[in-house]
């Protein structure tokens, strides 16, 4: 497709594929749009609308055949597919990313551990040894990595960031607390826990002040 | 204000918040729309849209004086004061959200964590002692909590979130990958990190395709 989906929208189209799987499990045949929308914290229509960004799926009135509309958004979002990704910064976020069950179940297979630390390099991380940043490009191209985790201070995210790409990184996963720049075609999620601290205080601060 | 703010405009803000306090460190005085647009990953336009929702700041062609408007986007985000927060689950999230540099210092101060588990609860958490959840509602109002970080597995997270709010807590920062419901007027968000590698799947795979 060349049009443009939302962020939104793609947020929304992992929780109907979690619903989805959970309802597989389950052993349920066929699910409604209401019930997609429940698991997504919106409206059915609104799941007739995402959906029929991809395409068309189900009947109106019949709902969704489970088995296949799983199938279609696996493929959708490529998780039909397995990924290679490296961590850069072997802390305490990178340890918390590999405790979410679904981390290799989605695909996503970590082939590679960096750090600068000198008492972490050398040392193992669960089948890994975890490897030198100067090592970076070697560990991209020889491991093949797709996808690169950047857990490391603000003042080195940039700089990981240019030489990943650089190697052949596709897209960049960012922890560190720094607006990143990345060349056009490459995907870049950040993740800022402060600044989902901060979503919370304005929420509540603008509630109080309206009212 | 009554009107919605949108929360790509409150992410940049925090954005803008940050550089603001960058260039104030570096004793500069006053600061550009493009400068900040620079910041936040986007245009100048967009920054004086988004502070125009809050107000009227600057002058055109002179630019912002930074530590005004530091102190402005602090009220605005509502970091100009302090927020007590309880965490439950005390495994690795947690612990690599307290590594965040700014976390302490945006005013958010961790006065409470609890667990489910027999080999965590009673030992320390930094100057805290980790307390059983069943404790949750006495947590959150001997130690008036604001705010409560859900790190808990997804099957036990809605009925921590309910509790939560029961005893008084004001906002939800979920890591559990489930889609959590709460009342109306009690903010959440969530940080679902296999969603945001989802994203990047997607957006790989898109491309792939639309190529």
């Amino acid at each position: 497709m060349t049009h443009k989906v939302s962020d939104s929208t793609i947020r929304r189209m992992s929780h109907y594929l979690r619903a989805l799987e959970e309802m597989d499990r389950q052993e349920e045949t066929t699910v409604s749009s209401t019930q997609l929308a429940e698991w997504g914290g919106t409206t059915a229509a609104q799941v007739r609308k995402d959906l029929s960004q991809f395409g068309s799926f189900g009947k109106r009135g019949l709902g969704y055949e489970v088995r296949g509309l799983t199938e279609r958004l696996r493929a959708i979002l490529g998780v039909d597919r397995r990924w290679r990704v490296a961590l850069v910064g072997a802390g305490r976020i990178g340890a918390a990313l590999f405790e979410y069950p679904n981390f290799r179940l989605r695909g996503f297979d970590l082939v590679g551990v960096l750090d600068v630390a000198d008492d972490k390099v050398g040392r193992s991380w669960g089948e890994l040894t975890i490897r030198h940043v100067e090592e970076l490009e070697d560990v991209v191209s020889s491991e093949d990595v797709d996808l690169v985790i950047i857990a490391v201070p603000a003042a080195a995210a940039q700089e990981v960031a240019d030489r990943a790409v650089e190697a052949g990184a596709r897209g960049i996963l960012n922890f560190a607390p720094t607006q990143l720049r990345v060349p056009e075609g490459v995907p870049l999620t950040d993740v800022n826990l402060v600044m989902e601290m901060e979503a919370l205080s304005f929420a509540i601060t603008s509630a109080e002040q309206g009212s």
